[in-house]
C-alpha cells in the first residue's frame, strides 16, 4: 500500500532546509579527545547529510541553508555542488557569522560524544525572506530538521518553507534530530517541534525525541501509538518511532505498524547512523516501495555509514547498499 | 444566522491572554508632550483593556499574564480585581523586568501619539509552563493579541494557549493589535501572526494590519475578500477587516459581508476605540446577536472610550451602551 | 587654606557628564505608589540637577550627554537650555533608545523609594568620541558621577572625558552616584570606580558608596582617613564622606578634617539631597571659600530641596540660599 | 644599563593573565583552507604562548585564565602542567562556554591567515575576583595581553590584575596582541589600551597597534618617539615598537633607541614570531643582559618558531635559541 502520494510531475526530487555545517572528525579512534590531535574536516549536519545521501542515490537534490563568508562555507558549498546538489538556494551570511562546528569524540564504537560549537552560526541566520518559493513548488519532497528551529530568523524561515510546501503540494518529512544545545528551555522546544510536525507527512525521531514534544501532553506510559495517534489528526502519513537497538517501527494512518529487517555491521562510531537511515528509507518510499521495505534499505545504508570514519563522505550508492544487503544475506558480514 | 457555537456548559465566558500594562495620560490637551507637565496613570493593555470591557458588560472573565513585582504591577493585579476579573493566572515576574508604560500624547483629538517603553517588560516574560490549561479549558472564548507574539517565551505561551483552546473547544479571537515596536522584522511579524490566526475562529485587524500578514502572499490589490478567504481555509468564521473612518466589514464564511451603524462621538482622543469595539463586539456574538447589532454595539461603546480621558477606567456597562446608542438615535448626540 | 586649585582663565566654570533622566513625582504624598494616580514629569539625573545648580548659583555651565530622539528628550535639552546651561555637546540618540524614567514613591518624609526605567536609555549610548574634548578644555571643572559607568559605551566617553581633563588641567569632581540597577556586579562596579577616582581631584560619596569600592581592599573597621588617604596617594586633594543625619566629613591632603554646620529642614523627601549638596558645596569651593564654609552652604542647599516637591525644579540661587542660612541663624526654620 | 628592576627576592619569576586557546594548524601547506583536510590541535593563545617560551627558557611561571569545561579546556590545562607552568589560577567556567579556536591558513610563508572562533569563549568569562592576589605578589613580573581586556568580565580582571601588580611592586609587561575580533569599535579599543598601558613598565607592539591606541590623540606623523614619550610620562621604562621586516626599536625613557640584530630563517609560517620574540626578550631583560642582546635572542627565538609547524610546540630552550644564533654566525642558516 502507498502511504504517501509525490506530486510526480515536479522536477526536483528532495529539497532540504536548514544546518551545513562542519564535522571535524578526531583521527586517533578509540581514547578520549583530550589525547586526540589530529582531526579531518568534513561536510556535517543532519539535513546536509540527508541531501548527500540522496543524491548519492540517485535523486535529484537541492538545498536551502546560509552559509559563512569564510573558507568553511565555501568548502561546504563546493562540495555540495560536487555532488549535484543545487545550492542555488544556499545564500552566504555576511553579518560575520561562524560555520557551527562538531568535534567527534570516539572513546569506543558505542561511547561517542560530540562538542558543538554553535554560537553565532551562520545556518541559524538563513531569514524567511531568502527562501525560495518556486524551489519548494518545483520539489516532490521537503524536509525539515529540528536543529533549524532552534533560533530566529531560522525558525521563521522553516515555517515559511512548510507554507510554501503545504501552498503548493510537496511532501513534507520531518527529521527532528533534536539538540539541546542552542535552545532555551524544553517548553520552547515542545512548541516549534509541535507546530511544525502539525504540518508534516511523514515524522522520524527517536522515542526520547518525541517524549521531549510531548511536555505538554498526557502519555504517561510513552506509547508509541499515542504519540503516532496525535500526528494522524494533523497531516502525518507515517511515523517512524526509532527505539535503538530494539529497532524502529513505522506507524501508519490505517492503524498498521511496520518493521525493518536489520543487518549487522562492523561499527567504527555511531554517528551519521540516524542521517544513512533517514536517506535511505524516505528513498525507498519515494521509490514506491513497501515501508518495510524502504526501513531495510535506510539500515543498510546506516550500517555502510557506521562503519567508516565520516558520514557525509559515506554515504552509499544505491548499489552499494544493495550489495551490502546481499552480503548480509550471504553471510558475509558478521560482527566479530 | 449564528456564525459561532459557544460552548455554553463552561462556566468562565472569557478569558484573554497578554499584555497587561501602564497608560500614563497626558493631563493637558492639545499640546505636544514636551509642554505637558503631568500624567495620569491607568492599566493599559490592548487584551487588558478588552477584558475589562467584558467585565463591565457583565461577563465572567479571567487573564493569562505576567506582571512585574514591582507597584505599578501590583496597581494592576488590584485593578483587574476590583473589576471582578480572575487574576489566578496573572503572575508575577521574578527577574526583575518592569511594567511596560505607554504615554500618551494628544496635540488634537484626531494626532495621537504613543511613546512606548517596551524593554525588559514583564508581559512578555510568561511561559509556556505557566499558562492555566484548566482556566482554557473552563472558558467560552479565549482572546489572544498580536503584541504577546512579539517576543520569547510569552510567544510561545500565546501558542501553548492556542493549543489548550483547541484541544478542550474553546472558541478563540484574535485581536491582530501590531505594534511595531519589539518585532524584529515584518517578516519574523507574517510568520507568527499567520501561525496564530490559523488556529483561531474570530480574526480583528485593520486593512494595515492584514496587509502586514500577507507580505509573503498575493494581494496586490488589498482585497478584502482575498483576505478573508485565506481565513476561512483554515479554522476562521468571522474576519473583521477595519477600514478607519469608513467603517468596518465583517466577513463570513458564507461568503456574505456585514456592516453596522455608526455613531457620531465627541472625540478627545482616539486612543482604545478598538478595544472597546472589540469588547462591544465580541459580547454582541456572545449574545447570540447578529453581527450587524454586535458590531453596532462595538461602535457605540467604542464612541464612549474617545469620548472620555482613559481607555480602561472608560469601558461602559451595558446599559451605557445602549443607553448611548438610544440618544444618538434621538439626535442628542452630534459631533460639533 | 586653599586645597584645589582653578584654571581661572578658562571661560566655563562647570561641566559635568552622564545621566539626564526625567523624574515622574507623584502628587499624592504619604502612601505608597499603588494608591497614587498623578505624577509631575521633572528633568533629573544626578550630574544634569547638579548642573542645573550651579547655573542657578550663577556659574557658567555645561553639559555633555545623551538624550532620547523623543518628545522626554527634548523636554530635557529645553529645560537645560533655559537655565542657560551649554547645551551643545548634547548629543541625540538614532539607535531607538529611550530616556530613563524615576518614578519617586514618598511613603512617609523619610520613607521613599525610587523605581527605575533603565532599560535601553539613551543616556548610557553616550560614545567616547562624542565628547568634546574642547568643551572640556574650556571648563575649570569637569564633574562626573557614578551612574554613566555602569555600561558601554557611556563608561568609556566618561573614561575619556578623564583624559581630556588631565590633559588640559580641567579640575575633576566625582559624585559617587552609585545605584544598583544595570551593574552586572559588586566587582565590576569596584574596579571601574576606583580606576575613575583614580583621577580625579574631589571625591564626594556616602560611606556605603566608599565600601562598595572597598571589595577588593582591606578597610575591615571601614575607616574612613583609610579610606581618605588611599585617594591621597593618586590625584584626590578633597574626600567628602557622607554619614547621613551624622553629616560629612572632609579629608584633606594635610591630614585634617573639615565639618559643617547642619540646619533644620521641613522634609518633605529626601531625594536630591545629594545633588544640592554637591552643587552647594562645589559652587562654595569655586569661590575660594573655606572647606567648612562650603559644606554649610551645601547643607543649607540640599534644606531647600528636600522642602520641595521637586529637585530640579527646587535647585536654589545663592540668594535663596544665604538667606536661608540667615533664617536658620534667626531661628525662624525649626523641625516640627 | 638596567631599564627595568625586578623584585629578586620574590618566588614566580612570570605570570601571566589572558587567552588561552586551541590552534588548529592545517597539515597541508601552501594552498587556501577550502583546500586542507586535516588539521593539527595545539595550544594557542598569545599569552599562554610566551608563558610555555618563559618555561621552556627555564624560567619559573604560572598562568591566571579561565578554562572550558570541555576537553579542549583540559587539554589546555594538561599541556602547561606538562611544561610546569603553575596552573592553580586557571579556573573552569560552569556556564557552558566554549573553548576559542584559531583555525591557521597557510597559502605561503608570507600570506598566513586565522579563522578565529570567539563567539562565548571561556577565557573571556575571568572575573576580577578570580583573579589570586598572592599569586601576582609572588611574582616578579606580570604579562598581560590586549585580547583579554576585549570584553567583560575579563576586562576588569585585567584592571584587578594590573592593581594587585601596583599594590606589590610586580613588573607589568604589556603585549598589545591586537585582534579586531570581539571589540565593538576602535574607540573602546583605543580606552582600554590606553588605561592599560598607563600602568605598564614595559609595552610592546607593532606601529599599526600603537596607531590603534591614538586615534584620540595627535601624532599625524605617527612618529615612535611622541608614541613612547607618551607612555613614559606614565609608567613606562621600555617601549618596543615593531616595524615588520625593519625590525623592531626599543625606546627607553633616557632618550635612547635600542635596535637588535636580525637572524635568517627558512620561513613556513609566520605565525607565533611575536609570542617567540616577546618571551625571548623578557627573558633577557630578566637576565640582566642588554636591550640590545635581549632583542637579538627574541629575534632568534621567532626565527625557530617560524621555521616550524607550531607555535607552542615550538618554543625553544634557552640552548636551542643560542645554538640558533651560533648556526646563524657559522653561516649555517640561509634563506634559501
Amino acid at each position: 500500500m502507498t502511504y504517501v502520494q509525490f506530486p510526480q510531475q515536479k522536477p526536483i526530487d528532495f529539497v532540504a532546509i536548514g544546518r551545513l555545517c562542519i564535522d571535524l572528525n578526531a583521527n586517533e579512534f578509540n581514547r578520549p579527545m583530550e589525547e586526540t590531535s589530529t582531526f579531518t574536516k568534513y561536510v556535517g549536519g543532519s539535513p546536509a547529510n540527508i541531501t548527500i545521501g540522496m543524491a548519492r542515490l540517485g535523486k535529484k537534490t537541492a538545498f536551502i541553508g546560509k552559509i559563512a563568508d569564510d573558507q568553511m562555507g565555501r568548502f561546504i558549498a563546493d562540495y555540495l555542488r560536487r555532488d549535484g546538489i543545487d545550492t542555488s538556494n544556499v545564500v552566504t551570511d555576511r553579518t560575520g557569522a561562524v560555520t557551527g562546528l562538531a568535534f567527534t569524540e570516539i572513546k569506543s564504537p558505542t561511547d561517542c560524544s560530540i562538542l558543538m560549537y554553535r554560537d553565532n552560526v551562520a545556518d541559524l541566520k538563513l531569514k524567511p525572506g531568502e527562501v525560495d518559493e518556486e524551489l519548494i513548488a518545483n520539489a516532490k519532497m521537503l524536509l525539515i530538521s529540528g536543529t533549524a528551529l532552534a533560533q530566529s530568523p531560522s525558525r521563521e524561515a522553516v515555517f515559511q518553507a512548510l507554507h510554501y510546501a503545504k501552498r503548493h503540494g510537496t511532501v513534507v518529512a520531518f527529521d527532528l534530530d533534536y539538540r539541546a544545545y542552542t535552545w532555551n528551555s524544553d517548553e520552547e522546544t515542545a512548541v516549534y517541534y509541535n507546530l511544525a510536525a502539525e504540518k508534516c507527512d511523514i515524522i522520524l525521531g527517536t522515542r526520547e525525541e518525541f517524549d521531549m514534544m510531548e511536555v505538554f501532553d498526557r502519555n504517561p506510559d510513552r506509547s508509541d501509538s499515542v504519540t503516532a495517534n496525535k500526528w494522524f489528526d494533523y497531516s502525518a502519513k507515517i511515523v517512524i518511532i526509532k527505539h535503538g537497538k530494539e529497532g524502529s517501527i513505522a506507524y501508519t494512518r490505517d492503524g498498521k505498524r511496520h518493521r525493518a529487517n536489520s543487518y549487522p555491521a562492523k561499527v567504527i562510531k555511531t554517528f551519521g547512523a540516524g542521517d544513512s537511515y533517514a536517506s535511505g528509507f524516505l528513498y525507498g518510499v519515494m521509490q514506491g516501495w513497501s515501508l518495510e521495505d524502504s526501513m531495510s534499505f535506510g539500515s543498510a545504508s546506516a550500517c555502510i555509514v557506521i562503519s567508516s570514519h565520516s558520514c557525509s563522505d559515506a554515504m552509499p550508492s544505491a548499489d552499494m547498499v544493495h550489495d551490502y544487503i546481499a552480503r548480509c544475506e550471504r553471510g558475509e558480514i558478521t560482527v566479530s
